[in-house]
């Protein structure tokens, strides 16, 4: 399909001092004390927790109502200055870097939860509310939300980033539970993508198409989430496998046989090590499955042996429950450090942190091709996975000092990637497009779907002034 | 939003008779005897269930090969001609009549069920595949399908209308179940949508953009569908409760509580009564729950057992279990012939199709205003509901003969749309927006986000080829 009528205006470079200025001397006036552009804060907005280089944004705008927002965006479209909409700056793709300059939107002081309808099993949140606080919010309601990145996330970034984590293949990621958004468009103009009906056929899905659109079509103000109830029992327990094949076997015989199994994360032997050091555990050292079981009292029981004979059937063992609520936590809390703990194997490293999702069936030949390239490579490169949705993060810690170690993690990278679409898979299950994985998205999708997606991004942000550089090198 | 710059092509009236034929000399040379003029295939093709009009195409190609389609889209887009996708014409909301002419694009061919990936839990098929022949071919691998609509639909039409069914309040709507689709595109190229991979974040989400875009967007030629496994033990049965509201607070309680409920059916009196008539059977005549749990033999009891003490809480009993699986076929058989049975009602009278769906709190409180609007209009008009989602169906049985009778009808189904909508709901739940929905799109929605919805007609099908006159009225 060609493009010629529809185009998104490209951007290159940043703005000039001048123009900086001019628009700085407008959101002074209309943010005060809420705007800023220090050096410091400009920093720390535009900080990447990995190897990505940090691109600080012009300026930083404090929201705190919707009306903030709105108003940001018409003054950023007289200047036509870029917006970058900033929740806590967890994102492991650069989401948050200001390559065109523009103003970093901070909505984390967008934090209430605007409504609890516990009938509907439902709740609206403003987009700087993060998991743990709507959680703790929930605590006495008999309500959860499930979705757990590794950070504390706000939830209006896991929207955007189409987030998931360990919960996942029970409860689904945020594709699955987010009812509906609010959000500013171009024109500065407040909407909401569908209403708060369990299901609905009326018209275009704008929901989804805001989702995992990284901010790059509009900024979400507002976001309707679905929740679960908390189940009655819950039991967690780790399992030694003798390798990630049989992990792999183990999970997908867990996963066919309809067991409703909450959680199944694979750690290998380096990340085992990892996550012993940093979270003063004292697992076995070998490859190991972390599942946690969610059900009934007696349901519990039921998924926990038949588990167990899978476990066992797969030549693994070594099974350590976890049965207190503050063993469990510990545990769950080791696997959400796991990404500071994968980093300190390796001082002053940087992590380049990957993201592959493969159809189950192909889950343990990629492990184990992977495996195998990282041993021919020389690499550092802890692997940990939520196995049970075909998604596993491979994280190679690099010395940024030493080029030709940056150049190998980077090849490595790339043949991750394509390994996991010659598959059939994708090169992002969860941390997004970015910067770094705009490389693959014609080799996953093809060059008539990519062309489809920049035709939604023009007809929606023709000026190109959402989050630009990201998901399309515009 | 304005939509200044960007704008879909408006269709007015149909081709002339010169256009149509120089189309159908064209047409023929291309598509042989798969090319079809005549009066009784057209009318066949624009045939509508419910009191809306027919408007049969200009002509009917059946395609057997996505490169039929490819050439049909390329045929037409140079001869400026409208596409309207046929799967087996069971929408109830006018989306294969041809109010602007054009070719009726007969999918139903195209019936091959080109991969099953058990290890995966997903299969690849063509368009024409429908509901049954897809659980037939599963029959002996221990999955199915869950999806059902009344009609044995077409998986691409479902795809199309983002259609549930009974199986929805646990296993979702085609929403939730549709992996990828494969598409042309309005340039006639093919693309698809996605990967297999279980989770994505690469981008934008083309596949929730295709579904339920009733095929103004593009032609669904490939549909990859995620698969349940068989559950091990099935139990259904019917109960009595005393009136609609008594049915909602059941329903309410059972979803709240967490009971993974399989399906939760509501009729009223009225539609046991035709359901008694039409398929000999000897339900008492009050308001009923059909209720189906699925799960291990324990598991079953277990929620059958907490289902019953829920209703005799709400004043409900007399359950009857269909423990036999023919006679558990036999029950669901006589729901899915439910509109069947509900026409049957008054004999020559045309049903007045309606599909509201409201958050599950609102939903005794939309029932019961129904209910008494319905007393106070006079219209004889059954319900029945897919209560676990919050969505119900009213179909006033009108006599087309009867020009008050229909003004009021519309009247009906205008308030009831409306009362959805203002209770946080959609005006059509499962059935799509069609022709007549188009009135309610921008009260549900709000101006912008339609704008944003014609924003990615234009981006997509800028000439306005697909299916003109449904969703938006141009």
């Amino acid at each position: 399909m060609t493009s010629s009528f529809l185009s998104v205006r490209k951007r290159e470079g940043r703005p000039s001092p001048d123009a900086v200025a001019s628009l700085n001397v407008e959101l002074a006036a209309r943010f005060g004390n809420r705007f800023s552009a220090s050096e410091a804060i400009r920093q720390q907005h535009g900080h990447t927790l990995t190897w990505l280089e940090n691109q600080p944004p012009d300026s930083v705008v404090f929201a705190e109502t919707r009306e903030d927002a709105v108003d940001l965006v018409k003054i950023c479209a007289r200047h036509d200055a870029p917006i970058i909409p900033f929740g806590t700056g967890s994102s492991l793709e650069g989401h948050v870097n200001a390559p065109h300059g523009g103003v970093s939107l901070d909505l984390s002081r967008m934090n209430h939860i605007l409504a609890v309808n516990a009938e509907d099993l439902d709740c609206v949140v403003e987009p700087g509310v993060t998991r743990t606080q709507l959680n703790a919010w929930l605590h006495d309601s008999g309500l959860f939300f499930p979705i757990d990145p590794g950070a504390d996330a706000s939830l209006g970034g896991m929207a955007s980033t189409r987030a998931s984590g360990t919960n996942a293949v029970r409860y689904g990621t945020m594709k699955d539970l987010v009812l509906s958004l609010g959000v500013v468009t171009a024109d500065g103009t407040f909407l909401r993508t569908g209403t708060r009906a369990k299901k609905s056929a009326a018209g275009y899905d704008l929901t989804h198409l805001f989702v995992g659109a990284e901010g790059t079509l509009g900024v979400v103000v507002e976001v309707t989430l679905k929740l679960s109830g908390l189940p009655e029992a819950v039991s967690a327990a780790t399992c030694s496998v003798p390798d990630v094949r049989s992990a792999c076997n183990t999970t997908i015989e867990t996963i066919q046989s309809g067991l409703p199994i909450a959680r199944i994360e694979l750690l290998d032997t380096l990340s085992v090590r990892a996550f012993n050091a940093y979270s003063h555990l004292s697992l076995p050292e070998a490859p190991m499955l972390i599942v946690e079981f969610h059900g009934t009292d007696s349901g519990v029981v039921e998924q926990a042996r038949r588990f167990g004979d899978i476990v066992t059937g797969n030549g693994g063992g070594n099974f350590i429950w976890a049965t207190r609520p503050e063993e469990r936590t510990k545990l769950w809390k080791a696997r959400h450090d796991g990404f500071y703990a994968q980093m300190a194997l390796r001082r002053g490293a940087r992590p380049f942190a990957t993201d592959t999702c493969v159809p189950i069936s192909r889950l343990a030949d990629c492990v184990e091709e992977t495996l195998a390239d990282i041993a021919a490579t020389g690499l550092v490169a802890p692997i940990v996975g939520h196995v049970g949705d075909g998604n596993f993060h491979v994280s190679p810690l690099v010395d940024m000092k030493n080029p030709k170690e940056i150049e190998a993690a980077e090849a490595f990278a790339s043949r991750l990637a394509h390994r996991a679409i010659a598959m059939g898979g994708t090169c992002t299950g969860e941390h997004g497009v970015g910067q770094k994985k705009i490389a693959y998205m014609e080799d996953e999708h093809g060059a008539a779907a990519v062309d489809l997606m920049r035709r939604v991004k023009a007809a929606f942000d023709p000026q190109n002034l959402f989050n630009p550089g990201k998901i399309f090198a515009v």
